[in-house]
């Protein structure tokens, strides 16, 4: 099989680990933020890593009401510009901790004033040594190309920061989220035996709203990385405002649908996709009995996931599908032409 | 041919007439926020705004060090919530003002005691009720579904707005921008003579950075509109974080490639390109040799253009390209399938 394979699976044990082993240390930052709340938060990646930015982008605003800003690395590394991000928390996160131009962002915030704050795999690494604060992702090694257990573990430590900025999140909704992956991952039976189906694929739209978008932006980079596929990623607005022109026939779209506030948006670009004909495959709950008959493949989580918790085990199937697919093709997915584990931009 | 075409042509007068009715207008108002400095700018919008949009992102940031955030609307409509948007400044962009989820954005930032500005082509409409400062793109009434002349005219008001902001801009240099984009419509000849090469291309990836990073998303979605062509966009960063992966030999690229501080970033896009056999184009100036010499084929602009300023004239010969590309593949741009001028999503 895969070291991809076997990271997916070992992702229950290393979220719980995770949130055993970061949750005294997350106290005390909760402690040390509670008396100076950022005005702005800023969070700053690249790859797997600014997909699991973008989620903590939907979380903090949603859960706390503070602003937050993906940062644009460029403004810093080529343009240079001082920033004015006094009274700002600046979070980077890498799985290596060894991006170059999000530790040279983390950097500059710090010298500006900022709270710089560090989330990464690598208890030894420049992030580390470059942020005040440092949470650590307890994944153990990740060895395959394609990161996974890596994702989840950021997902999982945003939790608990946006914990630390006052969201009214119980740690014991967090322990269940381990339960939830571990359901997700029965699943891989059946997820395997769909990949023949997409054997010939060779593009794709990917589509998530609010706490699920940063998933699409996700599942997308591992069809890229993995099988090669051109994926696009879209939120199921954007997709109304362009992008639904270029869908023929057949054209195979992938879209998370949990129940909750997200599914009215999410329905509304999968009817309309149906109306095109699209090959619609839907990654969803069994309590959305409405997605399942609109759609044309059904990947459906055996477990009731209130959808703030969703995002971590919903990314399960996709990864389950990714590496199935990449095998379908006689692709290795632990190691991707063109690419290495660490990648040094500026 | 079709009214996209005409409307990419008459951006010189459009761009000179915007920036002559809006002058006095952008002076009141720099007036006005020069005594309440905002500590955050967010921006708001979809579609072809929402691409201006990012162009605002980096240009406010890299010209006036004031962070700057891309709102994500979801959060506000969809999870209703309460942000804390105290001293900043929130901006609407929208062709129609029509467009729901911004104007619910703006409103509801308003009420959060936030300065609420809107940028539109419609004097009338929805939005210019909701903002307290309007900027109007004085672009004539677009016809084609397919915008163009609007998104050059909202990148103008941006401009102006960093200007009110603090930044270093002087006026002549934005007068000079007409100019340029004339002679960038120079090209129309020679960039509808290379379309039938591209007759069969059914995807393509889209890349630029800093300044024009937002001209990789704008000429991607031209392509995915007007010409269903499944168009990727990324930085050049990004691009080497992943998706790299998925470039086979001539698979086609097209970068924007203007001299300046974001070149040695996009040359290492190019060269790494180059090494994976694909089809490169570059959109570039005649400066820059060393982009000629390396891409399969070149887009020069006969302008020596600042960087600062390469933007509007940037997108000139990818919207031509787009416009000859449709006409080369039967399919009107102007009435893209599944598509209205006015899209409303929550």
């Amino acid at each position: 099989m895969s070291r991809m394979l076997d990271e997916v699976r070992e992702q229950p044990e290393a979220l719980a680990r995770t949130l055993a082993a970061e949750l005294r240390h997350i106290e005390k930052f909760r402690a040390f933020i509670g008396r100076r709340k950022p005005r702005l938060v800023v969070l700053v990646a690249r790859g797997t890593s600014d997909n699991a930015a973008q989620f903590g982008r939907y979380l903090i605003e949603i859960a706390t009401g503070i602003p937050v800003s993906l940062a644009a690395p460029s403004v810093h590394t080529i343009y240079g510009t001082r920033m004015n991000l006094k009274d700002a928390l600046v979070v980077g996160l890498s799985q290596s901790g060894e991006s170059t131009d999000t530790n040279e962002v983390l950097e500059q915030a710090r010298k500006a004033g900022a709270v710089a704050v560090g989330i990464t795999n690598q208890a030894r690494s420049a992030l580390t040594r470059i942020a005040e604060h440092v949470f650590l992702v307890r994944a153990g090694r990740e060895k395959s190309v394609a990161a996974t257990k890596t994702y989840t573990g950021q997902l999982m430590i945003l939790y608990l920061l946006a914990y630390a900025l006052g969201a009214k999140i119980r740690i014991a909704d967090l322990e269940a989220i381990a339960d939830f992956t571990a359901e997700a991952l029965t699943l891989e039976t059946e997820v395997s035996a769909m990949a023949e189906r997409y054997r010939f694929m060779h593009h794709a739209i990917v589509a998530g709203r609010g706490l699920n978008y940063a998933n699409a932006f996700e599942f997308a980079l591992k069809l890229m990385e993995t099988c090669y596929i051109v994926a696009e990623r879209f939120s199921s607005a954007d997709f109304l405002h362009g992008p639904i022109a270029m869908v023929e026939p057949n054209f195979p779209i992938f879209l998370f649908t949990p129940s909750g506030p997200t599914w009215p948006s999410m329905q509304e670009m999968l009817m309309r996709s149906q109306e095109m004909k699209a090959e619609t495959v839907v990654i969803t709950d069994r309590r959305n009995l409405a997605a399942a008959n609109l759609a044309s493949r059904v990947i459906s989580i055996p477990a009731r996931i209130p959808e703030m918790y969703s995002p971590i085990p919903y990314i399960i199937p996709a990864q389950l599908f990714a590496a199935a697919l990449a095998l379908e093709k006689n692709l290795n997915p632990d190691r991707p032409r063109a690419l290495s584990k660490i990648t040094r931009t500026m």
